[in-house]
């Protein structure tokens, strides 16, 4: 393959480990399975039974999701269950509480209130969404439907770490952008959902943990296709899969089980937070973390310069092999995203550049 | 590649051209485009940008679609429209006709049923939908929201020549089985689609061409995820879209036209359907088609045998590399699935092999 290969921070899609990109080139052709590619194995047939439930299996194991969920693989990724959410568990008459922490919180409030009731138990928008409110500062509906809130917030790059509800009250959790890279509590999670493209691997595909319970919920009126009991009932095949990102994602949680799984995904993730804030915070002149320190995403991390130029910065980056550093356009400065996918080795590199940055821009340097 | 390919006449997924599959394995590395796999390019970049206008391109002048219609790529396949055809078309009171002439046509109907209004204006039923009810005898609602039909039926192996409504009700087809195989005529459709598995590609997307104005229908309280006008707004970038089936969807549709495009799939479909049929009514003592003679399908053909024994014919066609012809279990016997992956030697070699059943299983022979 090319020597240009790129180190890619961006937000999601996000990095595949180079080794898993050249199993799926290996295998995506015909030589298993009796001559046929992946692509063209039926959904019915007996090897994608078999895939679909290993990477089932390993979501169980990984996450990890105890035997009171269901696991579900569905089309469609976060947006989707931003509809779906609702649909099956606010029944009519009833609200959903939200917890807004970013822009992603926030369009799933937007998504939930375009079709029934929803309103804010607790906002970070009075911090530009650079905190997260305490728990103990929730106003809860204790007849909510459902609390919903986003686990770790992409844009501003923070994290909630409380997962509480009022009894009876189920805890829906968005964790797209951190599932896998820390521990969840599905013992207190109602249902978790994650779209695939940042910790799992392929864009377009939701997985969900949802607690048996809850999958009686849906109305009638909800069509079939959009109801979690009607994909439980039927294993994830309830309709053609879409069976090339469930393929590939399985090559992705094959390669973070081979690299020792969930224990090895939280310390690589820990680690390479803890390079790039080190980096940050050795260098107060230069760099200004966008993020509450007690905050701060593992996955996530932002900042904006104090001195020197972004471009300069970027360059430097791209000099070193490495992209997708540039903030969300509505925050400006930078991002740096590291899922499941990035090495430990690639925090390393890059808060080298980011010393190596400091350096120059500081007093010294200019 | 492997020596025991297998040359897959399956229901769907469907086969992929050789060509295809080594493509996918080259590209999905990470060679090309600033050393970025496709798997990790951002949907909000250009060169996904590029590609997702490609693909609607492509399948603007492969069906062709005017341009009094939007194409949308979406995830989920047909089933997924089962759901959004009803929510987007269908109005608070209003009623759906229905042509059942298959399986697929009553699945339609039962979703559309579960979250509304309903009607069968024609049923097929009677023959065991081995006939295709004629437009004159359909009883269509003039106040119906739109008419649904199935242009294709995979089980039975019939097809649906007429597209007629009346005035002012749209007509509504499923083309899943037979788009890119014959002349669907747009200007007298509201609304086509097609999950991609058979005809065009990968399993788990879905195609549609809606007529402009039927974009504002979509009631307010239809979750944005589930709108046409939020996708088409959005150039179908409203979410993360399934970039790898659009990724491939593009390799299957390059090689469509570079092998000629439409007119050549239209010719080989033609070609491939009267190789088979051919061997079939040649040999009347061995074969039974399932459909209609003039109702027959293109795409998929349905026969029982009346001499010998299935599992001979599916031995003498493995024993010749084929795979994936037995009949769904609804109606047993053989189909015979040939979509746009299929070559015309590919039904000349399965016409083969039934005239060599057909000899040794014929009076004679026995």
């Amino acid at each position: 393959m090319a020597t240009r290969r790129v180190l890619w921070f961006g937000a999601g899609p996000a990095r595949w480990p180079e080794e898993v990109l050249e199993r799926a080139a290996r295998r995506i052709g015909f030589e298993a399975g009796g001559g046929l590619s992946v692509l063209e194995e039926s959904h019915r047939g007996a090897a994608y039974a078999e895939l679909s439930e290993r990477v089932e299996a390993r979501l169980r194991r990984l996450i990890p999701v105890p035997d009171s969920h269901e696991v579900l693989l569905l089309p469609g990724g976060a947006t989707m269950q931003f509809a779906m959410v609702p649909l099956n568990l606010r029944r009519e008459r009833e609200s959903a509480d939200f917890l807004l922490t970013g822009s992603w919180s926030k369009k799933a409030l937007e998504h939930a209130a375009s079709c029934g009731g929803a309103r804010v138990a607790a906002s970070g928008e009075a911090s530009s969404f650079t905190r997260v409110p305490r728990a103990a500062a929730w106003e809860t509906d204790p007849s909510a439907a459902y609390l919903h809130l986003t686990s770790n917030n992409t844009i501003r790059g923070t994290r909630v770490s409380e997962f509480t509800a009022p009894d009876g009250v189920p805890v829906v959790v968005d964790a797209s952008s951190d599932v896998l890279t820390r521990d969840l509590p599905l013992e207190r999670i109602g249902l978790l959902y994650a779209g695939a493209q940042k910790c799992l691997g392929p864009a377009g595909l939701g997985i969900v943990a949802i607690r048996r319970d809850l999958l009686a919920r849906a109305p009638e009126t909800v069509p079939a296709m959009l109801r979690y009991r009607d994909h439980a009932a039927a294993s994830s095949r309830f309709n053609t899969p879409p069976t090339a990102l469930v393929w590939l994602a399985d090559l992705m949680l094959e390669w973070i089980e081979e690299q020792g799984g969930r224990a090895e995904m939280h310390a690589r993730a820990e680690e390479r937070a803890r390079l790039v804030y080190e980096a940050l915070d050795a260098a107060p002149e230069a760099f200004e973390p966008v993020a509450a320190r007690e905050d701060r995403s593992h996955t996530n991390i932002t900042f904006r310069l104090r001195a020197g130029d972004e471009e300069a910065l970027v360059a430097a980056a791209a000099e070193a092999g490495m992209g997708g550093l540039k903030g969300h356009r509505s925050v400006g400065g930078f991002r740096v995203s590291m899922y499941t996918g990035m090495p430990v080795d690639g925090a390393a590199r890059l808060a080298e550049v980011l010393a190596a940055y400091a350096r120059g821009a500081g007093p010294q340097g200019r």
